[in-house]
């Protein structure tokens, strides 16, 4: 029997959204649990390491690390490339967007106003064009047909996909013409374009 | 024919004694080049995301982001657990480790003195112990005879073994009973044993 998987996390897409994507992408049904602010302090003593996203299969083991699931998903659902080499090159792509999220993240929580428009001004005109050309190079090395890595839709293009979105940098793509293709490439897979459509507007 | 490994990285343990401990604990010979600091500048144009350690494989691909190249690696040397649900739980060791690592570095490169000062209060009375039980806690679930994951070695030992070097938190670990016998278990490997008798005493 195909296991029943439960995803808990915020109503924003976050550190969440790729795993939907990997969910909807391979067409597998999961509940989509999004708690409310509220509710996240008396649930928040019960998750493995007191932060979500947080998997559960079959009612039971809790599993947490957001990359770690979404390793765990693309594996079971056949995106994590075809070969040891191509799940190498998949995890490059990976690591090079947690870079770029980490970064990104970094700027956009930071309080002090000052020091917030400094990290800011260099994300958009340093970190950004960088970490895009290196995703640009990385899809132009191992993909094809617009796929990220190898001929068919895998974790990387899931990521880039997400990254892209988190750091509002769909216009400054653009100027990258492999990684543009693939973004293209995502949107356009008919489960991805449907999902897109449907799921909640959210900020974040 | 066996592979020809080659990994490039700076003179210290940092983001390359995972690799390097990954490769002695498989047995695998490697060229472990370490460059010097004034010969970084010339060298830094040519690697892929100007960032070391790189690995190469038979002289011509060059491979960058060390956690990619770590989870390579454990998959060619049968690191990686014998299940997808292993591989998952050494991910979610793996990731956590990233945290805690990313957390560490946080506080130790800080260049304004009072904020280092805050953040390495922070780091060792709240940080690392909180980090140090989610590894005992995740040891206890999924590792047996001392192993962190299943019954042999894997990623997840050698990780832990790093970041418990990297924050210098070997005292910090003797708390945490589960987190202790698996650090145990790593330094009494042969291999392991060997290799931390023989290398480099470096600062990093």
């Amino acid at each position: 029997m195909a296991p029943k998987y439960k995803l808990t996390y915020f109503n924003i897409r976050g550190r969440g959204e790729t795993l939907r994507l990997l969910f909807h992408a391979a067409g597998v049904e999961f509940e989509d649990n999004r708690i409310k602010q509220e509710d996240w302090p008396a649930l928040k003593d019960k998750m493995p390491q007191k932060q979500l996203p947080v998997l559960e299969i079959d009612g039971k083991a809790q599993h947490c690390q957001s990359m770690a699931i979404a390793r765990y998903l693309a594996r079971e659902f056949k995106m994590y490339g075809k070969s040891s080499l191509e799940a190498f090159y998949i995890d490059e792509i990976v690591e090079t967007v947690g870079d770029l999220y980490q970064e990104g993240t970094k700027a956009m929580f930071e309080k002090d106003t000052a020091k917030k428009a400094e990290l800011m001004k260099r994300l958009g005109e340093e970190v950004i064009p960088r970490s895009l050309g290196f995703l640009d190079t990385l899809v132009k090395k191992y993909g094809k047909s617009g796929f990220a890595v190898g001929s068919q839709i895998s974790l990387a293009d899931i990521v880039i996909f997400t990254i892209i979105e988190a750091v509002m940098a769909k216009e400054a793509s653009q100027k990258f013409p492999k990684l543009s293709e693939n973004l293209k490439k995502t949107e356009e897979n008919p489960k991805i374009k449907k999902w897109l459509k449907e799921r909640p507007k959210t900020d974040l």
